[in-house]
């Protein structure tokens, strides 16, 4: 499973790029909240200023890709042209206007006579981001590393490293005319080095994978950094017995086919017996109208769903317009098969009944877990975080649609007047563990 | 680095052992804080109950270990006797008091008419804890799980497996009569056993390793799950120019003394070229009385300190009463040994000029800066945590002393009246984003 041979040791050239950023990071972190606003502003400036040598970057990225023979769909997420670049630099005008995620005290405690604790948010220091090549994920990015405070070593896909390095060098101008220095951000353009970025513990203190689960899995393996990602989106929406059938309806197509690519789209879905005959005879001409194919279990089947569901597909994530269907007793079988195949993404119960509603919100340890309504809205901008790292599917926090408040950590600051612990030890003196007002 | 062939494939036991504790968490977390309460009680009820058992395995336990050689210190940590399960069981009665961590609401907000989000504390679900032959371990971490409505799974040193297999039994009757399954706590005995727990991925939600640097770093190589620990803790007091020189000593002393062998307690101590002759004139005779073997860099040799530390002394945790010292010429100077040296734990500084204290206490990056006080305060307990898993030197969060808290997460629920994503993607609706009370 794991195997350190592909991974190589960083370049020296590599550690002291990583070095510089940190040193960078660690300045950045002591600039005012105003500070880092401004050189946002500064940073979609630069972007505007620099556009058409980033569009005609990408251009060149393009037919590189184009002779290479790339699919349409990659190409399509490859391709910048001034209306996306300009997208993407409203989005960090936009990461420029949330509030500030740094020095929140959380705590506040006497610990004795003028021996007083805080809990201070900071920034976590460095971010190691890799993504496949989308170019916008360098602004995005970029933008939330420096409104937190942090510094980030970027690693885009290859086929876009022109584009890449147009927007880099564009958002270092815009930085170099701030009060932050610029090599809070960096560039790494080669396999070898974003491999070797997974090494670098000590320099950098989260890895943000962005792309397939295979990436996200492969990294998980060969670092000791945490990593802020999800593998799976394996999401279920079950209908009640109690369920308004019409609202079923549109809250199942909603989950599968308002974006069916994204880790919140359902791949299965549960139907209590008692409502799966009736359900499925609205279900089946609305599914086929969406162009959704439906393989069912036994019972589904019966019921006229005319592909049949294998053992395998209640763990499959199709991420397309496939969709599992099973008919299930109780709400403790609908409970017990999330458990068994979810990825605790995001789950959903479509019923009238408030109580079995309750049960289900409280049993699923998923993330997410919604009554009535689509597992489309889990997502850091329906959240109202205004901007998102990703989703992640781990069990500890950061969990779910990650905003800027996943980019920080915080520090305890003790400040006292000689006070030692000998004297609490002794009995001396004792603890007052008062909390005074944040 | 990493070697997957030392960890082998979990055995088809071990899966269902783990899956009956991961299926008796999902049911303990939703049980009321009074019945959780209640269960301590009735977990330190049946091991008083039990206590002539424990402590005469314990017994056992020691007179092998004796005849195989273990240390003296080993032995002692080994030791369990009447006093030390009382206090124990005392433990366990204070962790039922300390608060209740769960069903917290963190985040509520109106997202839309009828379509509501918050954010609630619940539990992690199963925590795996690897520990070394301290069996009150057993005890303190059950108590820290079944309060924080999570499941355990638990390896000790084996060198303690009667004892700790005695206490579990008590733990299990005790829950038995409790609200709470008594499949929420298991142990394991064998080392294949607990190499395989890193495997656990799905069914352990975070790792918990107590024991040495060594331990903790082979389990973050060896595993996807996430690892609570902290590997180093080279801890660093600077005494400033301006620092009144008698607390100066007084919380050198006690950093370096108090318990030498913890994480918090100093290794290196930096003093700003113009204090240092004065400085060294007390500190010297004053370790001395303490039995501190000092190491000192060419300039502190030249002020008195006869021994030399080398290269390596600044990156060496001694855990024991050896104490490298070095003359810097300026604060930044000091600055740049901790963020070269230091392994973000926790550091201090000791100055009477508040300027210089905010500038450290705002530039260094460890879960602890302090500030004319000891470090030996980083702590749980003295934080005022009423307990604490452990001390994590991760930039993550969980950060610093870990407490009941560390050992949550959060799940966001949603509630809405047939809410889609598409309206709101079409501009048909609009988020109105509006935050509720708490």
């Amino acid at each position: 499973m794991k195997n350190s041979q592909v991974v190589p040791e960083p370049s020296s050239s590599l550690v002291d790029n990583a070095r510089s950023v940190r040193r960078a990071a660690n300045d950045l972190a002591q600039v005012s909240d105003e500070q880092r606003r401004a050189a946002l502003y500064l940073m979609a400036d630069s972007l505007k200023a620099n556009s058409e040598r980033i569009v005609s970057a990408n251009q060149q990225d393009l037919n590189t890709a184009q002779s290479a023979g790339l699919t349409p769909a990659l190409l399509a997420r490859l391709k910048l042209d001034e209306k996306k670049l300009l997208l993407g630099i409203e989005g960090i005008r936009q990461v420029a206007e949330l509030p500030d995620p740094l020095g929140l005290r959380q705590l506040h405690r006497e610990l004795d006579n003028e021996l007083v604790l805080e809990r201070i948010t900071v920034p976590l220091g460095v971010l190691g981001v890799i993504f496949e090549a989308r170019p916008d994920a360098v602004m995005q990015i970029s933008a939330l590393a420096i409104r937190s405070g942090n510094g980030a070593i970027l690693k885009g896909g290859s086929e876009a490293n022109l584009t890449n390095q147009a927007i880099m060098k564009a958002l270092q101008e815009g930085l170099h005319n701030s009060e932050i220095n610029e090599n809070s951000l960096a560039l790494l353009t080669t396999r070898n080095e974003s491999l070797a970025l997974m090494r670098l513990d000590g320099l950098v203190d989260l890895i943000i994978p962005r792309g397939s689960n295979e990436l996200v899995r492969f990294i998980q393996d060969n670092t000791r950094i945490p990593v802020l990602g999800h593998a799976d989106g394996i999401c279920h929406l079950y209908v009640d017995a109690a369920a308004d059938l019409n609202k079923a309806l549109r809250v199942a197509i909603d989950s599968k086919t308002q974006y069916p690519a994204a880790c919140n789209a359902i791949e299965t879905l549960l139907l209590h017996k008692e409502i799966a005959a009736t359900f499925l005879q609205l279900a089946i001409p609305a599914f086929k109208d969406k162009e959704v194919f439906l393989l069912g279990d036994k019972a589904s089947q019966a019921l006229g769903i005319q592909g049949a569901a294998v053992d395998d597909d209640w763990s499959k994530e199709y991420l397309d317009l496939t969709l599992s269907v099973r008919v299930v007793s109780t709400l403790q079988e609908a409970l017990e098969h999330i458990r068994k195949f979810g990825s605790r993404h995001t789950e959903a119960i479509v019923t009238e009944d408030k109580k079995t509603a309750e049960t289900f919100l409280r049993s699923v340890d998923s993330s997410g877990v919604y009554h009535n309504c689509s597992t489309r809205f889990a997502d850091g901008f329906r959240y109202g975080f205004g901007a998102e790292v990703g989703i992640s599917t781990q069990t500890l926090p950061p969990r779910g649609p990650v905003g800027l408040e996943g980019l920080v950590t915080y520090r305890y600051r003790l400040r006292g007047n000689g006070h030692v612990a000998a004297e609490f030890s002794s009995g001396e003196r004792q603890f007052s563990h008062k909390d005074l007002s944040l």
